[in-house]
């Protein structure tokens, strides 16, 4: 099998950029083509690295180049990109995704499955951390733990959705959210003790809003706490900031989660699992996770596999560059 | 696909007991026969549970009842039992096991590679929580963080080898040896200020010790803290204790862990991941992971599927008992 893996980026936003990244941390890989609708910049920025890379425009351009290309990563968004993009790209490279709208993955994993599987690739979608690595704590806990009840803690970090939606209200320049796990939350399941919780009981949201200039404070607030499905659920705090300070203290993108699982065994032993991750970057560690799928994607097609996937159906081992002799003898 | 899953225990220790109990847990699989080494007071046992599980002494009628068993769990020891069952059953049988003598692990491998794909059977060997899901831990920290370092706490927990040497001491007539995971140490993992620790600067020891009528409980001290490979490398600190009090407060084998790993990405963004079991019962926790695991070796068999595997070869789907469609929709 050859061992350089050719990758191709499809968006080059945040995660696209994490792509990139940590392409470049992985000796096993090699970045050869990006498509971006903004391709002066980046096939500048491509030229200032070493050149090398193609950079493509439109999305067509990319397409046809095809065959060069082991595995292209798909980095657009789940509302819009995704969904078009996706059953496309499939049906004619191995693809990677993070494709995280929940309710909706049962349906574009049937559509990347027909695309796959016409194409004879693999395409492995929903991977990054929430969906995919939570995914498989999930199913791990639940495997293990029939009896049990897991819960999904997120942050502290930046939700992009939030934020937005913040972002939308009437007199708001920009916004940033933060989701806050409640420690108490935490605790509880940590010893045992939790049941079902509400919403209000699991997580606060905090926003940090930029006003403009004569903006009527006080209804900015009550407009974002009442707002249906995004905070009016929660406990919300407003905090109103200066662009400057937005600038200074909220440009990154820190998120991270947990994943708790309480059950019994046999007449009533307790048994506690915790999966978490804290993330100073989530765009680039969801990159790294895609790109350890792109491997697998890589290896599954190469073994004749065809057809969609996500984390669930994957081996370890299948993501790691390690032989199996290493994995035996240091990992184990 | 036929549904019930059929059962059998080779070796009914505590482990063993584990997996009863969590067959009993898991709707799609039914124990059908225990091997032991004391039948005569198993089959009691089985008998006043409702009957209906064969029970056989010795070894030799278990493997030759053979054909209606469609995963063989076994649960002697690593030192003695394993070795010499594991390849010998693993030819009849689908066999899942928690082979946990890490530097073993790939001949074991290769011993029962070669007796699985003599009989077309499946073996998924050193299955459990460390081995086992530690493993897949690690193996998926390095893969999402090819920079990482990970570290492994084991406790609070009851550890039998190191209770076992304990007990070897002259003078003591019965011990239980507590591995407690220093908390400064996670600490400073967890914040991403982690080197290289000594095994002083990870773990502490606590012994439990009931002495002889009669002993010298300074020397007893001396000797368990002098102990190399066990107890010299570490902080230990012994406790006397009688009889009574060690039946107790000291006959349960609680147990756990963290897998923690620090990685970075990008131009040096900490990204942290981390594993944690809080274990009531060991014993039990292990039997549960083995019967998932069984679920695992029974569908890679039937799919015709041979040879040895271990917990970083097996898709976390195969272990639920759960439908694609059932992940897809609840579990991604």
């Amino acid at each position: 099998m050859r061992k350089i893996i050719r990758i191709g980026i499809i968006g080059f936003g945040n995660v696209g950029k994490g792509v990139l990244k940590a392409v470049g941390k992985n000796s096993d890989m090699e970045l050869i083509a990006i498509f971006t609708r903004r391709p002066k910049k980046v096939h500048d920025e491509m030229e200032s690295r070493g050149g090398g890379i193609f950079v493509f425009e439109p999305e067509q351009a990319f397409y046809n180049s095809g065959s060069r290309i082991d595995v292209a990563i798909l980095c657009g968004g789940s509302k819009k990109d995704l969904p078009a993009q996706g059953p496309k790209f499939a049906e004619r490279f191995n693809t990677v995704d993070s494709f995280d709208t929940h309710a909706d993955i049962p349906n574009q994993f049937r559509l990347m499955d027909i695309s796959s599987n016409k194409g004879d690739r693999v395409s492995i979608i929903s991977a990054g951390w929430d969906p995919g690595i939570f995914s498989v704590q999930r199913v791990l806990n639940d495997a293990f733990l029939p009896t049990n009840k897991t819960y999904t803690f997120w942050g502290r970090g930046v939700s992009q959705g939030h934020s937005d939606a913040a972002r939308k209200v009437t007199g708001v320049a920009d916004a940033r959210q933060y989701t806050i796990p409640i420690e108490s939350a935490l605790e509880a399941v940590r010893k045992g003790k939790a049941s079902d919780f509400t919403k209000r009981q699991m997580h606060t949201r905090l926003v940090y809003v930029v006003p403009k200039i004569g903006a009527d404070l006080k209804k900015i607030k009550e407009d974002i706490k009442s707002m249906p499905n995004y905070f009016d659920e929660y406990e919300t705090k407003v905090v109103f900031i200066n662009k400057e300070e937005m600038a200074k203290s909220h440009s990154s993108y820190p998120h991270g989660g947990f994943v708790l699982a309480s059950g019994e065994t046999g007449d009533g032993n307790k048994q506690i699992l915790e999966y978490r991750c804290q993330l100073e970057s989530n765009p680039e560690f969801t990159g790294s996770v895609l790109v350890a799928c792109a491997r697998a994607a890589f290896r599954l097609n190469k073994m004749g596999r065809k057809g969609a996937f996500t984390m669930l159906d994957i081996p370890p081992c299948y993501l790691s560059p390690h032989s199996s002799t290493v994995l035996l003898e240091k990992f184990m």
